[in-house]
């Protein structure tokens, strides 16, 4: 046996192992993260570590020059242990992998985008308002002649404040109901549920105790975790949260993420980065930064993709990525929050954003609803451009869905010096014609550069292709004190040298890099104009397109038609709309009629399965040009 | 600090204490179990222990006597640590505390109890079954042209199979549904529980998997726990086990564990003692010895008295036993036994057998329904002796409950040799009238007397007053080889010198212990009078004596009539009926009819408070007297 010490952030983790074992997968074992969005076949070159002490047996690759494997740079997954070795992470990969935030809401602007949800879907004639509620009671205490048990008087007060047929208590309730009454000389409020004649009450509390009935929104995306705490009988937000998706170290798509739940205890290793790692740590600092116990939380709603939904439970997820590509469910009620060991109020239950197929889940039918594209006669686009790319198209009076396999580029994944819209991610970006120097901006307090986001990449590579720096095929013309070529001849445009950024390497983009990109957005802009064409229709009927998903708020839309992302229409069509997974998750929890109008959705929704639609291929390759192939679908853009 | 080292059996625990740290308490809280069944206040003499090495502040009492002092006995509970100790728990303790015993049933005359139970009951017109089943369906498996998610493929199939309107997945099954359809070429076996139109799958398994559907009894009484497997679908019982309530070391009786519950953290104290310290252990002992998962156990009904259900669920007891005597509830539906760390199928819930006041509760409306009196027209009385006395009186017109004080003396408590009726005990026994001389009967395998349970010193009391040992009052009148007098003058009859026992003390009983058991029987023999005199009537109208309970199924009724235990009515119209409160759990468990016939019988039987009934008191004190001051209620006892 041989120890292994990773050096993370200043701390030091250790983990034996045998000699042989690879390194990336003993991180794995030690919980350290390393970034390996490939799920570890030496395909990315993201999951780099420094060899301080210790003998690894490692190949060189393209990913590592010769000058940082002499520093003692090696890729983890490629990396074998021979002795004892001290290793450190750096920080690009806790750069990647999210940091957790979370704040309590106290200005108004933070609620501005759940008040703009509310006020459109209200105006669509669909009512706030759920079924969780308090009721204060006040009953007679017990005397020798007046001997009925405490839950026969209770049953009875609320009986006659309600008018319920039926009454039912919790054991949470139960457990706590002696006490409370004879310390609050039977007067209590009661939290409860209504269920047509029936009131269920689910906690007893001092009639004095005016604490929230709190409610649980999360949006569980392949790379990121957002969440929300809810005033469930106003509305309001009270805090919210977000992090990374544990999960990243099994794989940066759904794909590596299904093959690692498929092995054994794997779909327990999924569950467990999910919610151990990620739902519960963030709904805990949301409950500190309010001073509240997580069993103040009666209900949870959550949208995520078929996979994500399917490894949340811990489900067998193989047959979700193997023809014929069946998941378990496509909607599925009442499962109560413990069963995942996510502990909020033991009797809270899980709302899931309906599924209506393998590659479209509860985050595009949550999504499409918060859009509110199904309530209006214009034809419309709904784009969420997360890890992966769906899209809706439709008006009041059809949906049509598709899915395209435009991997995790918008994330930043796939991307040598790609990251999430997080602090220190450049968001966006100009490129001086005649310089060809660039100037960015950073996400967050973030003074210097630590990677790319989405929106900063649509920028770089429109700025590029501006400048002639770059042409049609993304391919470098010639040398620059920011352009550079290695020995294979691939360019590379640095944004910030390494001595600026004070990290580990400069931060650039590739050719392999605005290859991927390319063929990301290619996927995009290909799936809108099949589902278009299968339609018998062309870009020109869009009369919206509604933007969402992790690619930033900073999307500059001009620039994602200059590289052919988006249709060339009026730029005044487009808007990004945030999260529209959690604005939808937050409408299923706060609104019962929200929740029945998405299962609606759900089931009229038509799916488009892409890969068997003729046409597509073409219509994808086609594509794979700046900013396409047929210039004149792009006429806005000068070339 | 000092350590204590405890040893048990020939094994070692050791605790750190204060100087002055009570010693019971201690060896409480290292879950040293010594018995202590007056809740440590040097009342029953029961906690001693010896002194090996170190020093204790300890009284000397009239439980140790000055030669036993002499050799280092100590009352646990009357001693405060004053250095490093070693202190050796005697073998008394285990033997009143219940070793478990288990077994799987193979032989039809061990279940001859639970059918004569189910036959009578089926007689009376209600039917067995319940609505856990089982239902075998097949299905298409899923092509690119029939993508049917899992769930609704399943709820389709069973739908067609059971006409059932809605089917429900529960957790449980939804996550192992994909693996096992795949498995199983989409051949499947469902273990299912109709509800009205609903089908709700709680498992899914191989078509040819024939395993039973499992149910889970517990009679939890105060002292000992009894469980059985049973199989839902016939009826059969599988396997029985029992092992003594854990909760003994807070004391032998309800007030006193009610008393400890209240305490900081008492309520889980109790909680875990009955759930981790006996129905855990039992139950997972029964499946290993059938070797099934205990998940296959989809359902479990127990029938306990108030106090115990009470304490099982983890409630605040005190208003119990306080003036008013308000339990929480008298009726408690659908508590899932996770809820209680009780893990079987994770949606099996627990039906609790109804109770219908502080002190007359699940066992006693359970065992009622079991003993039939409620289908007969003739007069009949149900008395159930285990810790403390309940007593039914009625017919299928009308039924009378009452609860006596009569402490623990029938299980052995509250005796100074006393145990349960199991391995060792002595259970009957003959006094030769000419030379005093002892003859008995033990239970179990033994061939030396543990101590005596309560047949047993029914049998004594009877035998010693028949031969003139003892008078009337329980006095001894002379010395003998086998009576002895203390320095205080208190007489004792030795059963079996310590030299023939192998253990640590003779096995004998003396006038505290007579006494205590006088007012026992006292106390239900009043009890009887009490109900017959408020109805008019007096034991003439008894056509039938039902006896159940602890005291053992040796019972002497002929004794027990000589010492006015019971009425003095023909002997053949008594019957001991064992368990009860277990057989009615039984059939509430199996048999849905039963189960709403038992809560029929709660809300209509009429509960007599004896504490306010006139009369009571005197005609307890009347009854303190062998067989009673008044010889004429008991012409068959020639004195």
């Amino acid at each position: 046996m041989v120890t292994i010490t990773f050096r993370v952030n200043g701390s030091e983790v250790k983990i034996s192992a045998h000699e042989g074992d690879n390194l990336l997968q003993a991180a794995q074992r030690a919980n350290v993260v390393i970034d390996a969005p490939c799920s570890g076949n030496g395909a990315c070159g993201k999951c780099r570590v420094k060899l301080i002490s210790g003998s690894l047996d490692s190949p060189k690759t393209r990913h590592i020059t010769d000058e940082e494997y002499a520093q003692g740079w090696r890729l983890s997954c490629l990396s074998k242990v021979q002795s004892d070795v001290v290793i450190e992470v750096p920080d690009i990969a806790s750069a990647y992998r999210s940091r957790m935030k979370v704040a309590d809401i106290s200005s108004p602007e933070e609620l501005e985008i759940f008040n703009h949800t509310r006020a459109e879907i209200e105006a669509a004639g669909i009512a706030f308002g759920n079924n969780l509620s308090s009721v204060t009671v006040t009953m007679d205490a017990p005397t020798v002649d007046d001997t009925m048990p405490d839950n026969e008087r209770l049953t009875w007060a609320i009986q006659t404040a309600t008018g319920a047929e039926r009454v039912t208590l919790c054991f949470f309730a139960l457990k706590k109901l002696a006490r409370v009454l004879r310390e609050n000389d039977f007067n209590v409020r009661c939290v409860i549920e209504t269920v047509g004649d029936t009131v269920n009450v689910l906690d007893v509390l001092p009639a004095n105790d005016d604490t929230p009935i709190i409610g649980l929104v999360v949006d569980l995306g392949t790379t990121s975790v957002a969440a929300l705490l809810v005033d469930m009988e106003n509305g309001n937000v009270m805090a919210k949260g977000s992090t990374g998706n544990g999960q990243i170290r099994y794989g940066a798509d759904v794909i590596n993420r299904i093959i690692e739940s498929g092995r054994e205890g794997g779909s327990e290793r999924l569950q467990h980065a999910a919610v151990m790692e990620s739902i519960r740590p963030v709904v805990l600092q949301m409950c500190k930064s309010l001073d509240i116990n997580p069993n103040q939380i009666y209900r949870m709603s959550l949208a995520g993709n078929t996979t994500m939904n399917h490894l949340l439970l811990g489900l067998y997820a193989e047959p979700v990525r193997m023809e014929p590509y069946i998941p378990t469910f496509f909607h599925c009620d009442d499962i109560r929050t413990a069963s995942l060991r996510i502990y909020l109020h033991p009797e809270a239950k899980l709302i899931l954003a309906p599924n209506i197929g393998s590659y479209v889940g509860g985050d595009i039918t949550a999504g499409a609803f918060a859009s509110m594209l199904w309530n209006k006669e214009e034809m419309a686009l709904f784009i969420d451009l997360g890890t992966n790319g769906e899209l809706v198209f439709g008006n009041n009076e059809f949906m049509m869905s598709c899915a395209c396999s435009a991997g995790p580029a918008f994330e930043g994944g796939d991307i040598s010096c790609g990251m999430r819209a997080t602090d220190g991610a450049i968001d966006s970006m100009t490129i001086d014609p005649e310089t060809w120097e660039p100037s960015y901006t950073l996400i967050g307090d973030a003074d210097k550069p630590v990677g790319i986001c989405g929106s900063g990449i649509i920028d770089i590579i429109a700025e590029m292709f501006k400048c002639g720096i770059i042409n049609g095929k993304g391919k470098f013309n010639r040398e620059h004190k920011r352009v550079r070529f290695d020995e294979n001849g691939m360019g590379e445009y640095v944004i910030a040298f390494h001595e600026e950024t004070g990290g580990i390497r400069d931060v650039s983009i590739n050719e392999v890099d605005i290859d991927n990109f390319i063929r990301a957005k290619g996927a995009i802009f290909s799936a809108t104009m099949t589902m278009l064409t299968s339609m018998g229709m062309d870009p020109s009927v869009l009369e919206h397109v509604y933007v969402a998903g992790g690619i930033g708020s900073g999307i500059n839309m001009k620039n994602a038609v200059t590289i052919g992302m988006l249709p060339d229409i009026d730029l005044d069509r487009f808007s990004y709309i945030g999260n529209s997974s959690l604005s939808g998750a937050y409408a299923m929890l706060t609104s019962t009629q929200s929740r029945e109008k998405v299962d609606e959705l759900a089931r009229t929704m038509t799916y488009l399965e892409l890969s068997t639609e003729p046409g597509y291929m073409d219509s994808f390759v086609a594509a794979c040009f700046l900013p396409h192939t047929d210039a004149n679908l792009f006429p806005s853009v000068e070339i």
